[in-house]
């Protein structure tokens, strides 16, 4: 009988959903056992017990970035999968109400109603407006789709999959800066690896049209922090929105506070749901009683 | 050769579109003419030019409502058209931009930022939500639309007809109220009629659940302004979003523009721009000169 052990914040949570699946064959457990086969759980939460568990065979995190696991120091004799799917709906939501907040004016008509000023100018529009997403697996899929929804153009800048077929056009390789030209929105939703570091650099931030609004929901270090919030104070570009960042949570004296038109959330653009993520663990559960290869499995070269 | 009045605030706008589509044997009026038989512009224009138009034959309202010209004193010798089909994107956008504001406490980060504060709260989503529909005309099909690609739960409240594939829920007449119980976001999208006058008062307003959010993007006259100002205040729903109003621009000391929880802009939602309306209008035109009938022709009794 396998036995599970559970390694999250809401642990709690997870076991109620999981003991409400009756799933066969399964024990849960709240401390690591040596003969203990799977774990559940946050990636750090699980790299600080991968000693204690010598029979481990499969590790669901509870995220989709897995850093903490993937340190080459770490053992690798293990299936990792991820969380996938499950984001693709909140990111959209998330940068969509970013976006319309922009195009929409919401804080400009906020102030004129404080002002009791009757401010019946035009607001922008999504519709007809080009969007470049950098990184399309599932989450920059849903945010294609998203956007297309809108009457938007798609641009995908990826390693070389084209399998997307909300993306409109497709770049790889040298051909960023020719992505990047003529965007509205650059949207990074890029995995945290060495090829995606400072990806976001001074020239790509100079390539951009000086219109164009750049959003972070990936990995904090796809961006060269020190030239971004130098684009943004010579208004390079117009604005950026960024949810996530180089050290977590912000340090309190990092100029990104203040840099003139820079928006940021608190790694809050999707953060993941117990019903989610045991649905997800629920699902490989069965595949992995009967010997199958499980999905959302983890390339611990690739970093996803 | 039909002559054409164009009577807009941008008529050089429109007249250069116009121009440019070559339309057969369509001579373009900038003063009104006795032989002139078409008239495309604002409701408010045309009602002024009425009687300097004996020939009119066919009017193009720039503008979904066109409330200026069903005052039954008037002529209705003519047929009026209006424009549908265009303002439902625009719509939409504006709508799910302020749910979306409100879902993902855009507000409440900005101040957190402001205050650095590192506020990684939860934020909400539209996914699994439910919102109701007042009128599901081409609007509120695009608004039904996008609910359900956003994931949320859709009733439409009309006067009979249950012709858009979107709503997953019809409540007509007397139901009102069953309606609205349980509503996540009422969004109003009625025109100005006899029988949408007041439809939002205290009665519907104290059957919304208190986390509900009103949203009127159609007229100010489907508000029961006192009612709701007096709901917000005593909590009784969360929030409201309106764009229209009973008298507009909103009088400087009007309650509306302090009631708490209360968002306005300024009729903003959805402006006509004449790509869209000269678009209608072409196609109109050619229906016109085959003798055909007409799209978008109002319906003077009903107002729509």
């Amino acid at each position: 009988m396998p036995k599970l052990l559970i390694l999250a914040g809401d642990a709690e949570a997870y076991r109620a959903l999981l003991e409400k699946e009756k799933l066969p064959d399964l024990e849960l457990l709240s401390q690591p056992e040596a003969e203990c086969e799977l774990v559940l759980g946050t990636p750090k939460l699980i790299r600080a017990q991968l000693d204690a568990l010598p029979r481990l065979k499969w590790a669901q995190s509870t995220w989709a970035g897995v850093e903490p696991l993937l340190d080459p120091a770490l053992r690798r004799d293990y299936v990792l999968t991820n969380a996938r799917g499950v984001f693709g709906g909140l990111m959209s939501e998330f940068v969509f109400g970013h976006l319309l907040y922009r195009e929409k004016r919401i804080g400009e008509h906020a102030q004129a109603q404080k002002e009791r000023r009757w401010e019946h100018d035009e607001v922008g529009m999504l519709c007809g407006k080009t969007i470049g997403l950098l990184g399309v697996g599932s989450i920059g899929a849903r945010l294609a789709e998203t956007a297309k929804f809108f009457g938007m153009r798609v641009r995908g800048y990826t390693r070389e999959s084209e399998s997307c077929a909300w993306v409109d056009e497709y770049y790889h390789g040298e051909h960023l800066l020719e992505f990047a030209r003529e965007l509205d929105y650059l949207v990074a939703v890029l995995p945290r690896t060495q090829d995606t570091y400072q990806i976001v650099d001074a020239r790509l931030l100079a390539t951009l049209p000086p219109r164009a609004v750049f959003v972070n929901v990936g990995r904090g270090n796809a961006v060269d922090e020190a030239a971004l919030a130098e684009a943004l104070r010579r208004e390079q570009i117009a604005a950026a929105v960024l949810d996530v960042f180089d050290q977590e949570p912000l340090p309190a004296d990092h100029p990104f506070w203040t840099t003139p038109n820079l928006r940021m959330t608190f790694h809050t653009s999707a953060l993941s749901y117990p019903e989610d993520i045991a649905r997800i663990f629920v699902e490989n559960y069965f595949l992995y009683i009967q010997g199958a290869p499980l999905k959302y499995r983890v390339d611990f070269e690739r970093g996803y």
